[in-house]
């Protein structure tokens, strides 16, 4: 995947224009989505940033694929999507890559059973998953569902398998709201696999199989995407 | 310090006699608490690991001073002597390094005001302490304190500080409980060190200074230890 980074949509368009030149052979796009559709927080859950309406649209009838890519975890994509639809974008719910899908993906491929230490609206998305008798953990950002109580047990869990299996649905340290700045899952990850003496396996954002999933579902290889 | 590692104070009574020989110059003995000289948990808090009150007193009347280091962060030593009083151990509260009193040392000689993630009950061991607009944070086994509001105040006064000192009263991993293993302050303080990216300073065992302030107090030299 070529190594352009922006940090607001209208930011890449420019980029776009520039590197004109590499463009030849490009198929694809991927695009985060907070801090470049959009910032979150305030009413309504966010404002779009200025230009990135139009720029999802002309990207879409440039005849480029378009994958967005998000490491949100409190709220199922369906949830997601629809505030992003709100808020004035034309994007889908299958258009969007996000860790919980690809945790999923990864517990069925290895038959994984998870224990759940995720917020009370993303648990849908895990709706599908065998999780009797658990022979792994699933973190994310579980915000206030991250009491005491809960992350014993699932250090309870991790501590009790032969070989504990820790997935961790993104390792932000932290994200910003409208009332401050609050812990994200990579704090608790951490605490996690101090206390099990284990590596969490990260699904999300930065982690490399994460962005090859986006590429696998627009159906392009790393070399046509951006 | 000799290095002598005993599970259980008959077995350094034991280990005592046969390295009679090394007893030379010894002056000053360092006892552990927890799983030395009694077994925590189940009604009344706990029980004497058999032997242990007859050792202590055999100890005390050897003419070597004696001294008790523990990690408890959950209760004031006032507290805890007492729990020990009543199991049936000599043992007065001046008798006990715990890491409470040595981080009140290090916030006074250092000019700094906690933010205390404590449990409740090792409140009144800050009492003497200026809290008002803090700069640092003091982390101990909170247990139901560890609430994610109340690890994100900690990490907010942390994140604004231009240099953050985050002093833990420990670095435990977990520990056991009639319940269940429990989560220690070790893993709240590897989640704090990561989402603000420090390191944190530990107060308490296996720390060094935690271990010359127990010697301190008794007013004797590290080779006259044990």
């Amino acid at each position: 995947m070529c190594a352009l980074v922006v940090g607001r949509l209208h930011g890449l368009l420019w980029a776009m224009a520039e590197w004109g030149k590499h463009l030849a052979g490009v198929e694809g796009l991927v695009l985060d989505i907070s801090g470049v559709l959009y910032d979150s927080g305030g009413e309504g859950g966010g404002v779009p940033i200025p230009g990135s309406i139009e720029a999802v649209k002309k990207i879409k009838t440039s005849g480029l694929k378009l994958r967005f890519c998000t490491n949100e975890t409190q709220a199922t994509r369906d949830k997601f999507v629809g505030k992003l639809q709100h808020l004035g974008f034309d994007i889908g719910v299958d258009e969007v890559t996000a860790p919980a899908p690809a945790a999923c993906r990864i517990l069925k491929e290895r038959n994984l059973r998870p224990h759940l230490l995720i917020h009370d609206d993303l648990i849908p998305e895990f709706a599908d998953i065998d999780r009797a008798n658990p022979n792994c953990v699933v973190v994310g950002d579980a915000a206030d569902n991250f009491s005491y109580k809960n992350l014993n047990a699932a250090f309870q869990v991790l501590i009790g398998l032969e070989n504990p299996v820790l997935i961790s649905l993104g390792r932000g340290r932290y994200y910003k709201e409208t009332d401050g700045l609050k812990l994200d899952v990579g704090a608790y990850m951490k605490a996690l696999e101090y206390a099990c003496d284990i590596q969490a396996e990260v699904v999300g954002k930065p982690a490399k199989m994460f962005f090859q999933s986006a590429l696998k579902e627009m159906g392009i290889e790393p070399h046509q995407a951006l």
